[in-house]
């Protein structure tokens, strides 16, 4: 177990998921604020990496400003949405997209300059001015009538799929979790069996959206980079892979008592773990 | 291509699936009503096997008798709900089931001398007497309040999860399908990380139950009964593995103009192709 | 934890898998040699299922006798080897058979009165006459070779492939494992795309295999059957299923201390827990 | 189907997969040495993105020296063994790694300033000082024997698990293949359990590390970029998800008359169809 204080001084910039590390469905995970602030002051840069496309990341920002944190800034967000963004600004150049979510996560397809049509409102019969589907949230559509609706859409339109939230579930309060779009893609990946493009740790094209990033203000090599989690199927083995060194914490989806196990059993091994990510 | 009317000489048994075999979305399968007459008439036993738990055998007998064919009566059909029922009556003797599905599809738990409790009734706090849960039907629930509701009972309660019916879609009207409770089962299963119990065609349990309903009536061999189904993925495979000789008919999720295609695809051969299951 | 005496009183037969309940790689489980002595004493049926296909059950039955345990005779044995055989006598008529395994395990194709052919002896020019491949062992082939050359046989030839042993490894010595050919065979349907058909606990066509031969013994019903097993995800889940009451054994491939752990884990529950199949 | 010639003249710079769109069993495609003449003079930048990893960039670049094409040197190459050696050098400092494959695959481990071991050399009771074990080729050890033994690895050392070729398999000679260790890699996964760590198209890290080494060269968006293969599952999936338009070629992996088909089947939709890559 690690001081999380005593980390973040060998690293030029940190990497951070949003949810079990920086909030939770309590709030702010105290003492987070107090990094944040370290993180400001001594001018090194960080970004919030989340598996989030329900909000654009000036909404999510404002989620952070409300909890008492304004600090993290849209600037500093990189959200799976944004990476859905980019795939239709660079690969849908015209039509109609239609998408499973919130109207809130539809700024990601009209940011594209695309007109963005929730699945409720495709009619079957006049479809072929689809040109892509996107699944952004579990919220915002019947999940009966709309997923059924859904798969004949893609039955009858060869479209690209793209998948915005790879996440299977999410935390909703107390110990309970809520199924997340991810699940729901898979199953109906299964049923349409055709391949979707999926964007979201572990994969590693949301790390180099954020590298990115990162390299447009200083140079830096991955081996600088400190990515911190509290899952390790998501942000552990997504951020060993893509080269950073990692660092699990005990505020979120890993409790303290299951660690070592969960490490040992699925083989996902951090650089460091450490309790919290507050200084 | 096989004449069905020549092939049922050869077997002293036919095995029916239901839908695309029998019936559609538009009513019977034209004419095979002269077939099931002419297996009454020369007594020659047939039972319908089904993956449709949404209705006890009475209730689908009666739906037959509504389209004209009275003959298909309630102890000639073999249901998955019925190997369900079979399974709480054997390994689970007391306390309160849960189930998502239709209230008749309650059926099966009701038979079983069980209390059922919809998942919607459940209350994840005194969840203490809950002993099983079976997945029936995909109507008759909230697909998100109450899947949402059921990942949490399963990461809370470690009980036995029977699914009664592995369909991932079903036909509705025209081309277009419904995600059947099969490929939901398939996605809670993932999530909560547990192995379900499957009863349904291609499964041989279904097969079994039908066998030795058969068995008490006469001597029979495996070889001397014919399979005939719609859907190369359940029927012909399981009918194959269960050692019948297996027909398949093009009038219901198999197209004449992919016959072909999709057995050199999955590798599952039918012993015989037919146009359709009228003689 | 129930002693295993006190439980087969209250049951009319016993079906016991055989590596790590009866053996391991020491010889006999201490004290199990008692329970068959006991069980032949009070004229109790029993059964051994075991996934194994690399030796005929007379070979089977020379190895228990070999290790002191000569009541455990060939007619005593249920191997998934035997399903396969009659798969290859209900379906596959005529022509020859390959296969991947020992010299020993292709008695079950001769024995079902078809000319076995290992997979080295294939000549892929010249494979028209070739109706069937089955999966017996990992054993008795060169992997590297005879793996390409039945991926080869599978893309030029739509043929039924069987495979008679579904498990992934079996212990060999200390706390080594080796690949069975189960593992083997997943690997080769993923990579030619196609629905082999699989025999071997946990499916439900082996208990069934037992349970018609013990019916042909005697009028009994599932619920008075007990299923030994070491293994969770093969011995009790497929037992379960079946609808026998199940009895997992802690001298296999369950230790003590993770049983509590596994069963939460896989939520597969076992009637009892006996710390083994000795009295 | 588009001309390949009109194709390139709207991209700044090429990307090639390697076998089936520059070679095959044969020698090089025809017309294709036109192409990389084309693109050398005018000084339009192209790399080679292979999933290949049994020899190091200068041995690939020798190979098509040999073919008559010199101008495909050592620095055009992006192999998935230069992302394994990558990950090698940021996340494991220290130790002995072992690894499955040929002698010159071994490289990229050796480049990475560590100790490469062959699994036929690891002794299992002495095996606390490797760190880390890479698949890198399908040739160079005894299939039967070393995967064994590997399974056995990591059942007792908790270690990372590079697999640094996503491929299934590979074609040999007319229309044969040959198992890939991508294969091998899915079997061993499930076998023990963990999280491998994989690198080759269509992940997103291959074609990151490409246009990483293109950047350095010029200002280039991903919408400047053509990324041309044969295969839909690798090329076009991870090119399409990356941002780049793609063009699918008809020499290698997807005949003329299934291109069609597999599109609609898998629903990865190239930019572009081309019979091959030659101008």
């Amino acid at each position: 177990m690690t001081p999380f204080a005593s980390l973040i001084d060998h690293y030029k910039a940190v990497f951070f998921d949003a949810y079990g590390v920086l909030k939770n469905a309590h709030g702010l995970i105290p003492g987070v604020d107090r990094t944040i602030h370290a993180l400001i002051q001594t001018e090194k840069p960080f970004y919030v990496l989340t598996n989030d496309a329900s909000r654009s990341p000036e909404q999510l920002a404002e989620s952070y400003a409300r909890l008492g944190l304004p600090l993290v800034t849209a600037d500093r967000i990189v959200s799976s949405g944004m990476l859905a963004r980019e795939y239709l600004q660079l690969k849908v150049s015209h039509g109609t997209v239609a998408y499973l979510g919130t109207d809130t996560s539809a700024h990601y397809i009209e940011n594209a300059d695309l007109h963005a049509l929730p699945i409720r409102d495709v009619d079957l019969n006049d479809a072929a001015d689809i040109t892509a589907l996107v699944l952004l949230d579990d919220e915002g559509f019947d999940w009966n009538t709309d997923l059924n609706k859904t798969v004949n859409l893609l039955r009858q339109r060869n479209i690209p799929v793209i998948v915005a939230n790879t996440d299977a579930t999410y935390p909703v309060s107390g110990n309970r979790v809520a199924v997340a779009i991810g699940a729901v893609a898979d199953m109906l990946e299964r049923i349409v069996g055709k391949q979707f493009i999926r964007f979201g740790k572990p994969d590693a094209q949301l790390f180099m959206f954020a590298y990115d990033l990162l390299r447009e203000r200083m140079t830096i090599g991955k081996n600088e980079i400190l990515m911190v989690g509290d899952t390790l199927k998501s942000d552990i083995l997504g951020g060993n892979k893509f080269g950073f060194d990692t660092a699990l914490v005990l505020t979120g989806n890993t409790p303290a008592e299951d660690v070592d196990l969960r490490i040992k059993a699925t083989g996902i091994i951090p650089s460091y773990v450490c309790e919290s990510a507050a200084v």
